[in-house]
């Protein structure tokens, strides 16, 4: 059986993500040091819980863990892999072609090295904000090339299970293409949609409704962060984004024809029905039940208290404000046969149930 | 002062809004008689509390509702025109541009005539779904033309404030514009995406997270209504379309550029914030409280019962199921000022407060 003892561990990098590895395994009962090249930071995150900055002989790391932003990935891994000759070596970094891609042209030995990708984060970056269950039930992807040894891929995955988090295995190149489909190709069209706003009438901007403030939501995000992650996988989101640049060239050329246009739409529904629902079913159709709600505090908690005593699950919730009057209107999705017997329990319950 | 009288009136056409209208007016205690290529629907309406289905003598109609399908609009409108001599007419289509030049290319005298479009509706389509409600403090936007009469407008606005509804006043074109950009368009774009998925290997669909479910939400709905709807207003689709078809493929030829990259998702941002937000104000920055909620009836209630009692009013919540176990997380948006004692508040109460 192969050894994959990854006590002590060394974590370089120690912002939220390597703090909260940290923190993880320091929990679980490992030994865990920590690096960073800011001392300030190595010591918050100790003062967390992460782990020691006591130094530790380069003989005896078991793994190093390397949770450092993107442009530095590459030559962080290179020097890990020589300084601590006997340890499995990892990264967290959110794109792995382009870092593999790097350390092969360096021409070192890879066979102790495989990547890794938690898919956990914050808006918040520094170690003050780490914590050990950032992790919990969240994807961990480990991507292993083809030298990994045996021993690297196994220690990967004991970290990610000792974080709480899901593992999944795939090669570099198909993470990348994955993450750009899932998220960097969404990010960059919400940008898009939103971006068209910019020139627009305020007298329109007020006809918005809930749709538009959808499909635009993530636009909101910080530009800083979205453009390191999108140039870093550029390759893998121009093949997406000349895909669906085609496909709106296409809709444009066929707009007058009403069969293809219900095409395109009826595309556009399978293919988002395809998106795993609640807890991995298939996405159900909830009814929805509208309730008005005044702008106070406690009225949330008198609703839901009052959904309870219907007997009723709640399975999803969005609230609605309306513009010009202090009022909000809160719409329940729940099983469609319960539906009625919600709306009528309301009302009864002195609420104002809405379309 | 203009005679603005507008009973009794004549609704042609109970479907959803047909009805609801009829529901509104007659609660305001005008005289509503109601017509519909099917005399079973009107009925229904009727029973609703729509109005009368009795028959009333054409010289006494003072205004007619024409509430149908976009395709028999214009045929209807000029209809109404020559059978009620002494009515103005409206409309109720989501649609004002075509209308008016069908109606035009008809040579018929169009002073009488007004349009609008109340901004409210519903997957549910039928009369035995009408309520008096339906339109309050829902958006009504009036279209007057160049030849509309003083009193038509009037006779329209009337019945848009009778119905609880905010007024908006715009020229036909201008509507159609104004509704492609913020309705017609992020729907064809929220579609886009969600067509993109339809290849994708199941297993990078797990990777999805919330912001693709947020882009591809409106995607689910009916192909077929929003092709009436789209067709109907194909050149101001068109014309944005192929702005952003631009701005796409300028994004790609400048992926590898990160200060560019960075600038389009600036853009997008500034004009994501550019739309209205509560109570019309500008989109606040508010700071997120995320809680393990467990998968049961009642945890709903306890945890906004909680908030409550902390004393901080809620701003915004979603729901985000996690995927493989019967937990969801609560994000809840509160002032930034009020979320660490929120979130000291509620781990005290017992509850998993996660980032």
């Amino acid at each position: 059986m192969i050894d994959v003892r990854i006590s002590p561990v060394l974590i370089i990098g120690t912002g939220l993500v390597g703090a909260s590895v940290g923190c993880a395994l320091t929990r679980a009962g490992l030994e865990v040091h920590l690096q960073d090249a800011s001392p300030t930071h190595a010591l918050v995150a100790a003062s967390r819980g992460a782990g020691t900055i006591d130094p530790i002989d380069p003989e005896d790391v078991n793994l190093v863990v390397v949770a450092a932003p993107p442009r530095v990935l590459a030559p962080l891994i290179e020097d890990a892999l020589a300084t601590y000759p006997n340890a499995s070596v990892t990264d967290t970094g959110s794109i792995k072609g382009v870092v593999l891609a790097q350390l092969r042209a360096g021409g070192v030995d890879l066979s102790r090295y495989c990547g890794s990708h938690p898919m956990a984060g914050s808006q918040r970056v520094g170690p003050l904000t780490a914590r050990a269950d950032l992790f919990e039930e969240r994807t961990w992807i480990v991507t292993p090339h083809d030298n990994s040894s045996a021993k690297a891929v196994l220690a990967v995955q004991r970290i990610a299970d000792l974080c709480g988090a899901r593992v999944i295995s795939m090669a570099a190149g198909h993470h990348d293409e994955a993450v750009a489909q899932v998220s960097h190709v969404p990010q960059l069209m919400s940008a898009l949609v939103g971006g068209g706003l910019l020139e627009l009438p305020v007298e329109h901007l007020r006809l918005a409704g809930q749709g538009l403030r959808d499909v635009t939501r993530i636009a909101g995000s910080d530009p800083g962060m979205w453009t390191q992650i999108i140039s870093a996988n550029a390759s893998a989101v121009r093949t997406e984004l000349e895909e669906l640049s085609e496909d709106l060239q296409q809709l444009i050329s066929v707009l007058d024809d009403p069969a293809q246009v219900t095409a395109f739409l009826d595309r556009g529904r399978r293919g988002t029905r395809r998106l795993p629902g609640k807890h991995g079913a298939l996405p159900a159709d909830y009814a929805q039940v509208v309730v008005e709600i005044p702008d106070e505090p406690g009225a949330l908690a008198r609703l839901f208290s009052d959904i309870d005593k219907a007997g009723v699950n709640v399975e999803d919730v969005a609230i609605d404000h309306e513009l010009e009057r202090e009022v909000g209107r809160l719409t329940v999705l729940v099983d469609p046969g319960r539906a009625p017997s919600l709306r009528t329990a309301m009302q009864a319950a002195g609420w104002t149930v809405r379309d």
